[in-house]
């Protein structure tokens, strides 16, 4: 038997034409769509593990995936073939030989998303894609320091998606944010969190929390309570997908 | 009768899916697509006056149109009215009233042009609109040196587009180049230049030419001379429209 190498790539895409990551029968994924190009290289079927999905919609500067091969290809002509095949909307930024361990999922410590945001009244055609058009009057030094309240490890059931009016009991809901900041460049605004994990769209829950918050509608203090709350409810509406953006995965 | 008002707008753009500004029959361009939206605002005739034309597939940021209308709306509500009607990837950014005599075109005292190249092995999706990839190892320093040499009044003529091998000698190909520099930002290398008139491809065929001195293929000395030679054989190839966006029109 031909022995495995485990490859590991870095991806970025435009979501804006896509059903997030993950395979599904008869629709546009990036999971699908690079398994096809990914077995069209190596000439086998191809089982492809990413660092986590990602909504349909949302874009990636650097998501990291991995497959075992038997391929001899080398890993820079792999990622030349895969670009080849690929839509342009779809990138391979690196390909490399990883440890025999090494796991897209598992082996994650933390992801970076940011949340980007465009505060002026017209949003021009060249942020439109990436950018969820915010144009109200907002307090960023509140949701600036609002932000600080959720570095720490935190209970973040107030801030995920609820499948059918709840959370399954026995699955933590508990993930330890390492950053977030909020900063402001011009008219756009960037929300940049660091955690472990990421409950089922917690970045866009916590985005659209703060923007509430900046409009005066959620209190400061209120929004401290979040983490005790875990009440779906209690906290703001769910931004649009089209300003997330997943920048890094740290291993 | 009525009096007539001038109306100036502020354009913005991602020109991948048009061609150019100018109308033409069949085909979808900005001054086709905008002259509909307003006729339909301003419920009559319109005649569109843009700073100037641009090629299939470029950008702008801040072009400028006038127009000339009976209509009594106010400049805010047009241009909400406006958006609310045109496509996404293009955006009146402002509309204000103008003195009568103002005229896009001929008030124009110089235009801003940034030519976008991005330099790394693969170019990410989300600049992947509008910058040209150009993954080949480059002076810079020799590029920026050669830059300098641009500003002034020259004979454009080696940077034009030659119609049918020629250029009709009563029209004046000297145009004045008030800046002209060159920039890196991590790999994105953005060339600007602001002259008080552009001849047809001068900015791509500019931007080529540098690339290509860049490159070593064309020497320094021989850059210099090409305001004498007046002959487009003489200079670089025409870097693609995608590259290329109108940043400001100044008045």
């Amino acid at each position: 038997m031909t022995r495995q190498r485990n490859i590991r790539l870095t991806v970025a895409f435009d979501g804006t034409g896509y059903h997030g990551w993950q395979i599904q029968k008869g629709l546009p994924t990036i999971q699908g769509i690079l398994t096809e190009a990914l077995e069209h290289v190596a000439c086998h079927k191809v089982t492809l593990i990413g660092s986590g999905r990602t909504d349909a919609g949302t874009h990636a500067r650097g998501l990291i995936a991995n497959f075992r091969t038997t391929a001899r290809i080398a890993p820079r002509d792999l990622r030349r073939a895969l670009n080849g095949l690929l839509p342009e909307d779809i990138r391979v930024l690196a390909a490399r030989r990883a440890p025999a361990e090494f796991h897209a999922r598992y082996s994650a410590h933390s992801k970076i998303y940011q949340y980007q945001i465009y505060r002026g009244e017209v949003l021009p055609p060249h942020l439109a894609r990436e950018h969820y058009h915010y144009p109200f009057p907002i307090d960023v030094g509140a949701m600036t320091r609002a932000a600080t309240l959720l570095v720490g490890s935190h209970d973040f059931r107030s801030f995920a998606r609820s499948v059918h009016g709840g959370w399954a009991p026995e699955r933590s809901t508990v993930r330890s944010v390492l950053r977030a900041d909020l900063r402001a460049e011009g008219r756009r605004l960037l929300l940049t969190i660091e955690a472990d994990g990421f409950l089922h769209h917690m970045a866009r829950n916590i985005a659209g929390t703060l923007l509430e918050l900046g409009r005066g509608r959620i209190g400061f203090e209120q929004f401290g309570q979040l983490f005790e709350k875990r009440d779906r409810r209690a906290a703001g509406f769910t931004a649009p997908a089209r300003g997330l953006v997943l920048v890094r995965v740290r291993y």
